[in-house]
């Protein structure tokens, strides 16, 4: 998927919304746990219910990975049934020299056919180059969300006088084009977004943290939506564990429908 | 496995040496391919012909995930092989908000049962201290050996003077002992291991990277040994693909029966 049909299909959906399907055997409803695949078929009902306001899924990996050789075939399973108007990203964070990040890529790439994945920018260019495979995306972690987010990505550079975190988006946008490279970009402090838009004005941002971990939708637009709407705003559990009845499935095409339509105004705001 | 007992196989077997089992199905004798597992069967004969002269195994997750739920099936089996004498190292470069790592620790401490796992640190503590269980240990990446290596472990930090790689050393010494953690260093630059020793005297090292990426072992030796001895030297390449023919375990024992010899006279020299 290219970035202008990403747009567009943005702008048909009025919708930048990414549904995170960090599928946990212990949250999901026990009427479930009778299913011979329980965690494909939450994904499959949660796709179901959702899939008219968002235009991205992103799994994971370590919910899958955490089951054992079982939890792949789930994974695998979700992956063919998300339409593919509707773009899949492997968040694995993944990151190592070159030979290794090859076999990642072959993993999540051809055996699996997602159309990203996330990956750790510690090791440098080698741990990002391999995954730039014709029609892939990368999504590089940048600016965290969580906690320790701020152990060393605001660590200034002397020589530069940047962030951590501005220098990692700069030398990433040596080695990807914007049509191949994404960043994650924490919702949770909105106005740093305005840090982020200054090294990477053109990049589309992951932006994870909106609902559980307390991000606010409207400073997300407000500081980092660009002129192609630029984000793709992901809520997992605020989504799908709204409910952990019989009704998930509803609740959480509520919870999504609610979010697209604050990202309908929203868009028409600032686009 | 505690520092101490991991001290005393060292002394025991006069030896640091770890064999990385980056397993490539491309590159393992072709008279194995029609074992029902070859992986494994590989593996298996690695082990036997090198569990003297080592003590320690690290599978690089890479190499095994790219296989597919297979792949998952050959590590399991590859980790119950090995003697529970040796320390076992899951080279998977996870990190990721705390409950997801907690998923990552699930993986690779109760479904399987590492020793030990490597960790990206750019993600910070809650990054990290998911995986402090008890008797496990965390490996996290400070100065790799790779070219992209460079790229952000190296910036000096404008408030500490310190190189990031040196801060992330500090920093993890804050949320975990030196029985429960070990940095990854590499071996391409043997002289850097004093800015290492400088901020980290007392952590077991893993020094990826003699051999194959071409790492000097007197240099490490030289400069990164401390008074209990403190290294775990990598080799993958140079030793599991020593030879591709029928004989490759011979010649792989061969190689890790010479990293060992030259390993003892260092002991000597230098503890």
């Amino acid at each position: 998927m290219t970035k202008k049909e990403l747009f567009e299909e943005i702008k048909k959906k009025e919708s930048f919304l990414c549904v995170g399907l960090d599928t946990d055997p212990n949250k999901i409803p026990t009427h479930l746990l009778k299913e011979e695949d329980p965690i494909f078929e939450f994904n499959k009902q949660i796709i179901d219910a959702t899939a008219d306001y968002c235009v991205s899924y992103k799994p994971n990996i370590a919910f899958y990975e955490s089951l054992g050789p079982k939890g792949w075939d789930s994974l695998q399973k979700t992956l063919e049934y998300m339409p593919k108007s509707h773009f899949s990203i492997a968040d694995a964070k993944r990151g190592d020299i070159g030979n290794t990040s090859n076999m990642y890529a072959k993993a999540f790439f051809e055996n699996m056919d997602f159309d990203s994945i996330t990956v750790a920018p510690y090791m440098g260019e080698d741990s990002v180059t391999p995954f730039l495979m014709d029609g892939k995306w990368v999504i590089v972690l940048a600016h965290t969300s969580n906690k320790g987010g701020l152990d060393f990505q605001r660590i200034v550079n002397q020589e530069t006088g940047n962030y951590l975190f501005q220098d990692v988006m700069i030398k990433n946008q040596e080695w990807a084009t914007t049509d191949q490279l994404m960043f994650v970009v924490g919702a949770t402090r909105a106005e740093s977004l305005l840090d982020v838009r200054k090294v990477a004005p053109d990049n589309f941002l992951l932006v994870p943290g909106v609902g559980a971990q307390g991000g606010d939708l409207q400073g997300v637009a407000k500081y980092g939506m660009n002129k192609e709407c630029g984000l793709l705003v992901n809520s997992s559990r605020g989504i799908i564990y709204a409910s952990n009845g019989n009704d998930f499935a509803d609740v959480a095409k509520n919870e999504a429908k609610k979010l697209q339509q604050e990202m309908a105004t929203l868009l028409e705001k600032y686009l």
